[in-house]
């Protein structure tokens, strides 16, 4: 009989993991079950970082980014020998079964854990970065949007002010779903993206960049380009120095970093964490297993962790053609 | 030949109208078409106050709240004469398509218009209630949930410091979409709603609230009611005066009013209102006709009027009972 | 010689009064005072409800509305009984100073505390109406300025879009520091504060505005008029039923109300807090007794709670005449 | 007689100088005077790109970062030739007086202008960095405090989560008024700016951090150094090295950059500029000359562009003490 659920935040942390495990430790009480924490992702698991989740002030903890549970990437998970401690330690607890939040990697270490542990596991899509299949939107990932956007609204200002190009780098890891919501919500003249652009287009992009900004220079304008992280051969400075070598261009460089990471998620976030949350432990007493929940086209829906991992989820075609419609204001 | 298109924003305003009307303008310089507007919603146009949308530096609208056409409610439009009047405006200029940006009362005008006029006639929902079927979610939505979520989250903090009851006020109108995704981003220990409540159910509601008072007290908490405008008999004033002669009990009450139609656009409402006005025009050039464009399950959809109008949007029963899952923590 | 402090918020609760306690905790590590808390104000004090605030996570608290120790006005301590059952508390607990945390009631019951006890005590400015003397700025007046400002910046887009009337309700108890800060940070239209009006001049007020309006319907906009809370006769809905009968004009009201109170402090708030938690302990160990310890012209000063309590600050008359001049443009 | 005023905004943008501007031209309304904005700092004066600002939209200005007069550097300024053609200009349009909102080398160039032009020219302190005396506070000043403050609160969420240390870079030019007053308001466990660091003491700081950073390590807590840019030899990169080097330290960099320039300003900064916008005509018309108006402990004070430009303007060294006995905590 189920009676101990287990929670941990693994990975990059992202706003609204709090949410998460308070609908989580909400829902065992509903339920009444019990909810142990562990602390700093997988970590906490193999050195038996522990606590009871009924301890804390979980209400609080909805407004709040970060996570109360800690995260941590975790190298000894990548060993048998890490895995086996951390199922010991599930077993010494008596856990029957285990939730784990988090990104891409998080979702792989619960896979090896699966291998060595007989109950019940559940992932949850953890990450700012949007990049897992199996859920239209990945918990924080509204929150790193509005954040990014925000940010560069108030570049956006002095860019006016200026009549000046801004290069400003977003996050994402290696998908653009940040950079195509950030830069079309700013209006932005240029993305930069996975999805419209490959290393060997360098030169030839700088170029379609500059003749942008040459027309946008005749309309006493600013000319924003947001960028994808790990993207750009050379990265953002190269952009800038190209940009500046083959056009006699000044630009200013803003990499908005860890800001993205943080803050009071938005409702949107506040509300798929809560969902996904609630339906992580009817999942587990509806016997799921070794699967992820997330939600697609408004139905919370549990994908096979094995079919998320390895299914890229791309931007929306639609999306980049639309933004390049728009671009064509500029650009042609 | 389409040449020249119309674009207007009518009824209560909302966040990312201006999106959409500068991805409608965008949109019309990329085809190569004309694009006018009317001032006023439909007075504009049975006043014939026009406007080249050319004009307008669009792009520092994209992040501006309310609308650069100005909007209003329309008491002529309710007559023969006003929309003869106003279809006479758009012979006058040869318009060859018109979109109109708004609610229910809004798109029931252009149905009326659809009567006398023989060209494209164009919806888009730009409402912050959430009210109109054919779209997941309509322009403004987002950002008045963000608004009333973020204030809440402050009035949670004095609540807190005093423990004390609140009764928040939020719109919607006559629906629950906003008092629902409110609620639960804000941890209200009870939402009162379309869905979960009918003005008979009054006095059983009292006591039910006030049991949860009894039990949030011994714990030492603040206690949050969010209650959708137009539906308590009597108002919220009422719902206060029931808490305190049923329970002797002292809440305190705000409602939030006029807070939630404006500010700058969240990311989700920029990109919704800029994808749904570029298919505007796209519509348009395929041969749509009495429609409204919405997006559904990522998909943008055209909806015929006459459905739009005359189907009721409810609040996912899913999560009305995810809700009240939560709030058993308080009240059983 | 000096071992243990305490520390309590009273009345109503400001931003950073968090920020105050933490300086407190830091401040009396840094002098190796033991530090001891009571909850719910001078509730606390009377029902020996206390905490040992080495415990707390107050670095946390740094960012919070509200407070983490509660506040509650106290009828008790209007009573010499009460009064003397608080003396006791501190007594048994050894505490050789009081510091208390709150607005003008706040700083009463420190007075009545030092009739009946030897120690010092000493007052910090924790109020959002700025209605101290002894310090430029109450802590919290900040933020509560900032919250209202950006809440009716929000109402201005709607206000824009329907070219109408606004009444907005602000906060201030009996004073008009917030209204004029407010009402010219948003360039209102109209102020309608202590400084500027009594109830008697409430008709020729309301003819005034009416001009004011006629003048600005002219030139399509809209007109926002800010109200002190307790001022007009009648309240703001008064107000607005004067403005339909007298001018036949519609106005629509907004109460700002509770979201004034809470929210994360603006950084001002949180640094004035600092600067004074911190001065409060060097008071207690310079000998400072029965002051507040505020800012004046960018330094910090200790003022007797008497002077305190019985002199009032009002608005700069600079700054009325001021607003008087912008107005002039509208109502001239 | 004094008939026309010319105002323009020089140097880097800084929130509200759209607020001082409007300020300015609805005094100069009230005193029936004329206004004449030039576009780009001083280049549209030795270009004469000139508008009437009575003919912008200035109420929507008041709550837009930025300026509606654009801004620039001028490096045309620096040659006699090119202050003689702004004079030029200048008389061409018939200017009585000229009015400059900008930071130090802004009212440097005014001072070049006053030696070739004979009409009266006042200064406004427009910039973020506060580095101007004869004011407490310039323009612009609170909003990059705010949103640095609110930038690093979200990086504060992710340093928790991950117990990590971050290096945060803030604006600032040459002085440390934003570092101190962001470093404080933040909680930053090390605050590292002109007043407090020598580029000599390198090697001993990262050494005091290391210390900082072992203590914190052992309470399991985020520690947070805030750097004033400009300041550390080999910039924030090169202490991240130390770090890494001197104690297998990793932390992760932010440099904040120019999301710090823009924005909505904060109410602070709009009243500022409202004042000194209105006391820099009331100056012109009482006869000032070749001054800068800026606010002194609450009251509009005068001071000669000469003393202005010539005297430095610290943090105050109380600050810098309270915050070496705050950290304390951590370094001792």
């Amino acid at each position: 009989m189920m009676k101990k659920v287990a929670v941990l935040t693994s990975g990059g942390d992202s706003p609204a993991m709090n949410a998460a495990i308070r609908a989580i430790v909400l829902s065992c009480h509903y339920h009444q079950l019990q909810c142990t924490g562990f602390y700093h992702g997988y970590n906490g698991l193999i050195n038996d970082q522990h606590v009871d989740m009924h301890q804390f002030d979980i209400n609080s903890a909805l407004q709040q980014g970060g996570t109360i549970l800690k995260s941590a990437r975790c190298q000894a998970m990548l060993t048998e020998e890490g895995v086996m401690q951390a199922c010991n330690t599930l077993r010494k607890h008596d856990i029957d079964a285990l939730i784990v939040i988090g990104g891409d990697g998080s979702l792989k270490g619960l896979k090896e854990i699966k291998q060595h542990w007989e109950k019940p596991v559940i992932g949850l899509p953890g990450t700012i970065d949007n990049d897992l299949s199996g859920t239209d939107s990945t918990i924080g990932f509204a929150t790193a949007v509005t954040t990014a956007t925000h940010a560069i609204d108030k570049i956006r200002d002095t860019a006016n002010a200026f009549e000046r190009i801004f290069i400003v780098e977003v996050m994402g890891r290696h998908s653009g779903h940040i950079a195509f919501n950030v830069g079309i919500a700013t209006g932005a003249e240029a993305i930069i993206s996975f999805e419209n652009f490959t290393p060997d287009q360098a030169s030839s992009k700088v170029a379609e960049i500059l003749k942008g900004v040459e027309k946008q220079k005749r309309t006493h304008g600013s000319f924003l380009i947001v960028l994808a992280e790990n993207l750009w051969p050379g990265g953002a400075h190269a952009l800038k120095a190209s940009l500046s070598e083959q056009g006699q261009v000044d630009s200013a460089l803003c990499i908005l970093g860890h800001i993205q990471r943080g803050g009071s998620p938005v409702p949107e976030d506040r509300n798929l964490a809560t969902e996904l949350g609630i339906a992580s432990i009817e999942a587990i007493l509806d016997g799921q297993d070794n699967v992820m929940i997330g939600k697609l086209s408004g139905t919370v829906v549990a994908t096979a962790l094995e079919d998320v991992i390895n299914t890229p989820k791309p931007v929306s075609s639609h999306w980049v053609k639309a933004h390049q419609r728009q671009l064509t204001h500029y650009l042609k």
